[in-house]
């Protein structure tokens, strides 16, 4: 029985709250014990993101599909999974769950509400990190799509612990991600002027690898369905 | 064929002493270590809390579900999935079992068998953290209620992993570890006069996070009896 | 259709060594790398000893059971899983793999072959800690003997990780192991004079935990052979 | 229905490519943030490439097998899974990808396109060591081939995780990583002249290993067609 859209559009919220709660909260404490050491403060900022999303996805999958990200609900329309009338629904819960889990790692840490980031974060190879990051992400996503459902959150999970380190950008694969990391002048900040540019090189690398994809597993949009939307009674206890 | 109490409560003392010989010895054992580099001490007693959850969970959740946590063992009672006249055993095994880790810890370190902390744990944002702790654990814990048990250790595991960074207090996010704390006077200690604090944030985020997925997953009642209390047959070899 | 005793045998040499090539080798370039950072070197070794664990008892558990450790082999016999006459043969192959595994490392690090090590490690809170890590790594194992047997590579992994940060001893928990280390003069060493307060306390904690399952886990006796045996053909493809 | 050999060649060229991509990029994040902490460096290297192999053979081990390995490529022809025709293909899109990932690093971090190393690994401490590595990853491999499919990509990655720590060479273990590596003059290079004493051990640890196994697992000849090629409609969902 499929969830009602208003209880998955509060789930995207949620999960997307608390994955930005992870990701700033998480950089400021880093930053603030690492003394310096930035390759210290990015380790734990990395175990810290890669774990909180192999626990979101496993809590919110079964719900919402666990998308939490713009470029992934987009595709997932793209593949005749999500219906596209849903697609903004989902989308406004994601970006505004992420600016939500932004004021949550504000407060906590006692830093200002909101603060708009002054770390530059341009270039051609960052873009082009930003493009090869969600270019992975969403060949994992639609590489998991036979596998049982579970395995998803693990493969997310850990494919987003890798990227933070083999792409120049740390690898954001999310706009709604990008404009909530732009309101926080901490660790995990980048500028508004450089959130356009990574945008667009996200879902450009997202649509590139569905096209990738679309050859590459024949009956993928057949499979969108089971996948990213709520998950169906096989899956559950 | 149910676990008798006695068996459970005692499953429920053995788990939450060997979470708090983890989290309290891997405290000394990193502060020790790390030469005042408080970032890579917390990074080790991250992984080490993190992977002892894994282990003791998937050990002890077939016998009596593995709560190891007061808020866990009220929220299911609230549920309808512990019996309410149980749920004392339950919280007494769990603070004595914590008090026994504790003891444990220092008795490996040759500390002190108790010394109350005098580590300041105090302020809005901790406690609004061990709120935002506590919520985003009893949600994960209720949204794996529909997925097979095991991914539930994976999940509060990595959840907990996660939470140590991006929560300004590191993320108790449990009556019974935040008492046992108190009474260590360590790296991972709390001064006494700061449990109720912590304690009240914990119960009021377990509380909210129930009520929010009572409407998330209307069936959350009838999922509780079989995800958090000993498992079914069918998950068995 | 069950494995034959010497190829479960020679599966226990196999993953033993490998175990302690993965113990000692680490731990060499570890300490070599790190500069006198010991938390960092030992947080590397203990990753890759957790990380060893997974993918050898995934390996080998279905072959020989992936005891690995004397210990775990005499429980198992006491539990009637193992058959007794079988027994020396698992203890002498683990033995001689542990041996083997320390050469290997020696071997790949240009270090002498075989050196007795003069890393103390000595006093009661030491030989406490090898009891409580053992009686932890036998109730993990015990505990998980209901679920799926992939689950125990994980659990046992997770709890070593574990292990290495909350025990003062750095959790041997292994005759084979201790035994191995003491022919190391390096990072993971311990002097041969320490080896049989180690190993006693190692079997004590294991026996205790075996008691205590017993109890808290009525069928175990039925389960033993199940688990740590070669695992039947509902676990395979 | 198994997928075409076009498909699956371009997923072990994809795969190849994103695992390259991680290495050295993650090599050069590390080195640059390191401040000449090396420990720190090859540990973020390692979690970075550990987690991308859990990652990338979720994803496209239905498709290919996901063996982005020469070695494992031709032991598994040998083992009569993979038709001895395909290998060729097999092994020209794994080493094409392998450079594609190095390019794709290289242009992330601005970075020349293409350069020699000159990054020393000689000597029969380091040969000894692929040969190790190697005989270490084909023999997890083979012993999983009775697990489900999905445990191959958690054991492979712990594997790799553990192997860059105990081995002196960092455990390259796989051909077509090497040469890949060997025009990059990053953290994570290798002087093109030590690149052929590398492969040929990586290649006689794999034979070793299969010859091992096959004796250990009679039916391995079996499993070889199931597992490492692509999966059969049960593993679905």
């Amino acid at each position: 029985m499929k969830t009602s859209l208003a209880r998955r559009v509060v789930a995207e919220f949620l999960g997307t709250a608390l994955l930005l709660a992870t990701v700033i909260g998480s950089g400021i404490m880093a930053d603030g014990l690492a003394n310096g050491n930035v390759a210290l403060a990015l380790l734990a900022n990395t175990i810290a993101t890669g774990t909180a999303l192999v626990a979101l996805i496993l809590a919110f999958g079964q719900i919402s599909g666990a998308h939490f990200n713009p470029v992934v609900t987009l595709m997932d329309a793209f593949e005749k999974g999500l219906p596209w009338p849903e697609t903004p629904h989902y989308i406004v819960g994601q970006v505004l769950g992420g600016i939500t889990g932004a004021v949550t790692a504000h407060l906590m840490f006692a830093v200002p509400v909101i603060s708009l980031s002054h770390h530059a974060r341009s270039g051609p190879p960052q873009v082009f990190s930003e493009f090869v990051a969600t270019f992975g992400l969403v060949s994992v996503i639609w590489g998991c799509s036979r596998l049982r459902s579970n395995a998803v959150a693990f493969a997310v999970g850990a494919y987003i612990t890798a990227a933070y380190w083999f792409t120049a950008s740390t690898s954001f694969a999310n706009p709604a991600v990008t404009i909530a990391r732009c309101l926080s002048d901490t660790f995990a900040g980048i500028r508004p002027i450089d959130v356009p540019w990574f945008v667009c090189a996200q879902f450009l690398g997202g649509f590139v690898a569905t096209m990738v994809f679309r050859w590459l597993v024949p009956n993928l949009q057949v499979r969108a369905k089971e996948v990213l939307l709520a998950h169906d009674v096989e899956q559950t206890r």
